[in-house]
């Protein structure tokens, strides 16, 4: 199999579970019904972002792994022959939350779960209250369709977090995301912002020669904080090869059922004429476990 | 001096030394008279790019520090009261040579050396011949302008260097490059490559919140090995702001003066609604002294 079917579901979430789910799953039928062998999803595509505001009464959507959700994917999973990477609020205890992927096999097994391992706070998004950072570490998932770096949005800005996943042999880097605008911002700042998010994802990909595929939340949701304007959320879903090329790129407004062929073998191609893991400094880079060099 | 006018050198170059100097030198001089306070050269600007084939011979290029070249731009450096980023063939002892970038102070004393840490070999690029990796390790070099984080080239393809420098507090980083095209090369993959080049240090700018300053040379080499077709330096020297917004690119083809204003305070404001460097997970990044997690 050099070429890899890959879907990824953009879409708008509501306050009510069951229409999302039902909503997801009615995308990944179509999306497998197009040939997808793996179905990506976007960060925490169960509800809004809740994460808007800290409010105790938001952990009651955390779930456990195994649990409702994972059983549900894990049968649309098994169902369909696929590899689906789901989102969910994760309850590990009481009083223990994370905000975790689970990457569901073909079988309906559950193959691996990822920990959000960096937790952004920000005025809008305060995650700093609701996840614990993430204690596994930075591996790879391995299932029938490859080796998948799975990472949850705020790791998407950091470097390290891609080349620890490129090390251990990821095959993708796989970014669920949610990330938006706040409304009041100026439209050039916005354009920046974006902008941003979109390269230093892409450059993971060029300095890892692996592509990217990365799934983002779209639609605006309000906030209930006093004078807070809510996020736009910003679509935009994409995958990047692996020289960073943009192969397919979403809309910023409408929900989508993004079908891509990843070529499997080009990566390796890559990495033949750009070497650069041939040549990394791992005798200078120790000072990388430092906070700051000062 | 919220403002740091600094200019780009991008040029073509000879086979002969005095020519190139003349130029460089008429260009930075220029560059002055235009109120730039850090004027910056491409890489090994007084030659061709001589690592298009191995040959013994060309040992017979490089100098000392201080030595010709580092008294010549060091006099022009404090004629015109300007901090300058040059870059050469440096003989540190008889069988070994570096490429070397030095900063020249504004009073004209040497700020500093940064040797090129990490060394490519591929077709036409035969660097590990004729270079010594670096034993400086990664440490920006202070100077009347602010810190600078000087890297070279094949640096920019690696997140490790861009992120050791930011974290000893380098204000922009810097990379003395040359880098082109086989003009054998298809143009997607033209595209695709020249593209990876911005993207991937467009996306340090992001990762680290500072600006990053790329000196690209210009123009066609031929090479003397047989079936080669050469090199076709791509330019495209540019600028890009702490979100890694493009402020300023180069012509692919010119020699080009280019001159732009770098907001200083900016950095900070971005590290302030973007605080990446908080959420770091140095307790997890180890690994990344490892050549490959396996």
């Amino acid at each position: 199999m050099t070429k890899l079917k890959t879907a990824l579901i953009q879409q708008k979430c509501s306050n009510h579970r069951d229409d999302n789910i039902a909503k997801t799953s009615e995308m990944i039928r179509k999306a497998a019904a197009s040939g997808a062998a793996l179905v990506v999803l976007q960060e925490l595509h169960t509800s809004t972002y809740f994460c808007q505001i800290e409010s105790p009464d938001f952990f009651d959507l955390a779930e456990s792994i195994p649990g409702a959700s994972t059983d549900l994917f894990g049968k649309l999973a098994a169902e369909l022959g696929i590899v689906i990477v789901t989102s969910l609020f994760e309850r590990r205890a009481a009083g223990l939350y994370h905000n975790t992927a689970v990457v569901l096999e073909s079988d309906g097994s559950i193959a691996g779960i990822y920990r959000k391992m960096h937790i952004p706070d920000d005025p809008g998004f305060y995650e700093k209250f609701y996840f614990t950072p993430g204690d596994l570490g930075f591996n790879p998932i391995k299932t029938s369709v490859g080796s998948l770096g799975i990472l949850v949005c705020w790791d998407q800005w950091y470097p390290e977090a891609a080349r620890m996943m490129s090390l251990a042999g990821a095959d993708f880097l796989i970014y669920p995301t949610a990330i938006g605008w706040d409304p009041k911002d100026a439209d050039d700042e916005k354009k920046r912002q974006a902008d941003a998010w979109l390269t230093v994802q892409r450059g993971h990909a060029v300095a890892n020669g692996i592509p990217v595929i990365s799934v983002n939340r779209v639609g605006y949701e309000p906030s209930t904080e006093e004078d807070a304007a809510g996020i736009q959320f910003w679509g935009g879903s994409f995958v990047a090869g692996p020289q960073g090329e943009i192969l397919v790129e979403g809309s910023r407004d409408n929900e989508q059922i993004i079908l891509i062929d990843i070529d499997r073998k080009r990566s390796e191609k890559v990495r033949q004429i750009w070497p650069f893991l041939r040549d990394r400094r791992i005798d200078e880079y120790a000072e990388l476990v430092r906070r700051y060099r000062d």
